[in-house]
């Protein structure tokens, strides 16, 4: 049994999904690992991670979309206003994804379905860069 | 350290959490594991899984109804409308659920609380067979 | 390879979050893993786990008051209501929220970016004492 670890940086450019399978599938496969367990970790809490479909880009725009609806940009509604707002709404939205993804990993690639797509959902206005921490057991 | 990997296929007839807590217990047991660690992945946008109370079936029904109520069958919210009026509100309620869970086993079982169950969070109108990656690491 | 299994009892007063970063990296750190996953499981249907912010309070306060909004306690909502109005919203809450999280742990620590904390959180209005159980691999 073997490990390894990665940090793949996304850049973002304001709230929305960002698909970034390919760089994963890519450092998967050169980890020569036939079977084992992924682990994906974001290490920040306005930006987190979601598998959706990777094919109709409308459906991941109705997402973001959806996303701006449940947890409105008001400051009336939120103590935590200091970083404008957008902020509080981020960690919201945070909350309602995921921080961390595990994909079980056979014959040497990740086991998504035809349709999967690894996306991290940035939840802020301005552009970052976001750090996802990948995490790679088996053998 | 050895690893295992099974897939299980699970039968939904419309909107609505489906147990499949005994069948995956089943494979466990069978893996003859003492001490490790599972993973459930399950290979769909429009389709979770959630672990969630398994006394009173009303607590399940319940979930569904929320998750109707806070993702509207509304063609004109989204712009992702091809598969019909429940397509777009699947895939939102896929992404404020989870695609994926790990649990502990120790002492040859999950380690789930007494109120735990398994669910596949059927998303979609029409029966579905939704596959579900299991992969089981320990000793 | 080694795998460790430990559980931690955290205690609660009240719908809010709670947090037990400090008593996870303890452990962690005694376990001597210098490299490896920590799993995080909660064996509960009414409390969940997440990763927030641990800088400034006011983001926790928020987080508590807008999961309040979404899962209104009305009975006249909700079949299941034996155990008080704040229960099926309980049940909501988890499920929009996390049973489980995994960490990588690099450098014998926990991979958390600089602003994330791990909190229990408690979605029922009377004192519970909440178990997780925690399982870490690694060498």
């Amino acid at each position: 049994m073997r490990q390894f670890h990665h940090e793949v940086s996304v850049s973002t450019r304001g709230k929305g999904l960002y698909d970034f399978t390919r760089e994963v599938e890519r450092w998967v496969s050169g980890c020569e690992i036939t079977s084992g367990l992924l682990t994906l970790f974001i290490q920040h809490t306005s930006a987190s991670l979601t598998i959706q479909e990777n094919a109709d880009p409308d459906v991941i725009l109705d997402l973001n979309d959806y996303f701006g609806k449940i947890a409105p940009e008001d400051n009336r509604l939120y103590r935590h206003t200091v970083e404008g707002p957008d902020d509080m709404p981020a960690h919201i939205r945070t909350t309602l994804t995921q921080t961390q993804l595990s994909i079980p990993v056979t014959r040497g690639r990740m086991a998504l379905g035809t349709w999967q797509g690894l996306y991290v959902f940035e939840h802020r206005s301005v552009p970052h860069r976001r750090s996802v921490i990948l995490h790679l057991l088996g053998e």
